[in-house]
């Protein structure tokens, strides 16, 4: 068994070169082989997330570090997104679109336009608890990346004439965005679930006239809760889960 | 890359030696690797139509057949049908059950009760459009095996004080499923979408004084509209969409 192993790394090393997309990137092992590991089944688990089937969890299972890390580095994440946003893409274009301004479409900004991935690949994919403290200093660098096919999204919402909103509850920066109806940040010391949050601003959205068209965000309290956009995406994120 | 090739199929023989849970089970491969090939990624496709990203679609992207298969006779399938299942158990058993009978638990028949593997792994795994007479013939056969993950659910449900609900759109039988509190069945010549009737039955369930307190389902149109489920569960289904 442990020649077979050896050839198994030696075979995947052949047939799936890794791009190499990241300094902290891992060289052991791809996120399929390691979603069969012991504990935690962790390719079902975040199947489990992506799917609304799992909700309230803190931390990713701490068997999970590897497979989390290889999912967001390798190729599937991007892969998984990229599918995602074709399909938003596609959906846009189908629209009948008034232009007249008013038909918007919600954009979340963590880990759906920005990504947050350098933070938490040096603070162990999820696996650990929220720490506002270190999270917050990364903030201020301001160094978040941009998640391109994201921005793939925005360029083409404003070439078809829909307005991209952003409603967001922690940071923010601009990277390639520009062009953003108006934002609307949750204030500081707001207290109730992120739910009724986002509902409650696309309820104001919708009173002041505007027709949400779209909606597309990483976690499920981005998208849930009236109303609704006409048609929602949900990004992958196995990182962290905002109920 | 020939050479190679051929050690992966020798390798995989040895690391994940495959109950044989089906006569027409396939020997290649296996459904990670598959969804890596050109075309469609089918592991991303497979994702997007569990997270609701992608919607009416007719049938599995061609490319994808030997993918979605693998993926239902392989262990992933069932893996990722478990989590889900204990999922729904741990939610169970945190409930108050009032025990007053008027706790209820709707399940859906295929793909969640009952399997129809046996017919979609003769015809294609859903990338042949939909064939009502050969389906039917299938049904009046009545040899859908039972998933053991739902019934699991099912039994724990009873031994809590929880009465499940059926409410199905297509073919019924019973294997092992003993304590139906009631059966809701689409009358033949409905009109109107699978959301509208299943949401519509939920109505009356809880016009009639019943509190969902859960719901499990292969389709989103099995749980979304208005009254949902307390809480609810989707599981896997890459072979078909109803919406």
């Amino acid at each position: 068994m442990a020649a077979a192993a050896k050839v198994v790394l030696l075979v995947a090393a052949v047939r799936r070169p890794r791009p190499l997309i990241h300094v902290l990137h891992r060289v052991l092992g791809s996120a399929g082989d390691l979603g069969q590991r012991a504990g935690v089944p962790c390719d079902s688990w975040r199947l489990a997330v992506e799917a609304y089937n799992k909700r309230d969890w803190k931390t990713v299972p701490a068997n999970c570090d590897d497979y989390v890390g290889h999912y967001m580095l390798d190729r599937q994440y991007r892969r998984d997104s990229r599918v995602v946003v074709d399909e938003a893409i596609a959906y846009a274009e189908g629209l009948k679109v008034a232009g007249n301004g008013k038909e918007v479409w919600v954009f979340d900004i963590d880990e759906t336009s920005l990504s947050n991935l350098p933070y938490y690949a040096k603070h162990g994919f999820g696996t650990k608890p929220y720490n506002a403290t270190s999270f917050n200093e990364y903030v201020l660098e301001g160094s978040a990346p941009v998640l391109m096919g994201t921005l793939r999204l925005f360029k083409k919402l404003i070439s078809l004439g829909i307005k991209p909103r952003a409603i967001t509850v922690t940071n923010l920066r601009r990277q390639g965005y520009s062009g953003w109806e108006k934002l609307l940040l949750k204030p500081i010391g707001f207290k109730g679930t992120a739910i009724g949050y986002k509902s409650g601003a696309r309820q104001k959205l919708q009173n002041a006239g505007y027709v949400i068209v779209g909606n597309i965000g990483d976690q499920w309290s981005d998208i849930l809760g009236a109303p609704e956009g006409a048609r929602n995406f949900k990004l992958p994120d196995p990182i962290y889960y905002i109920g």
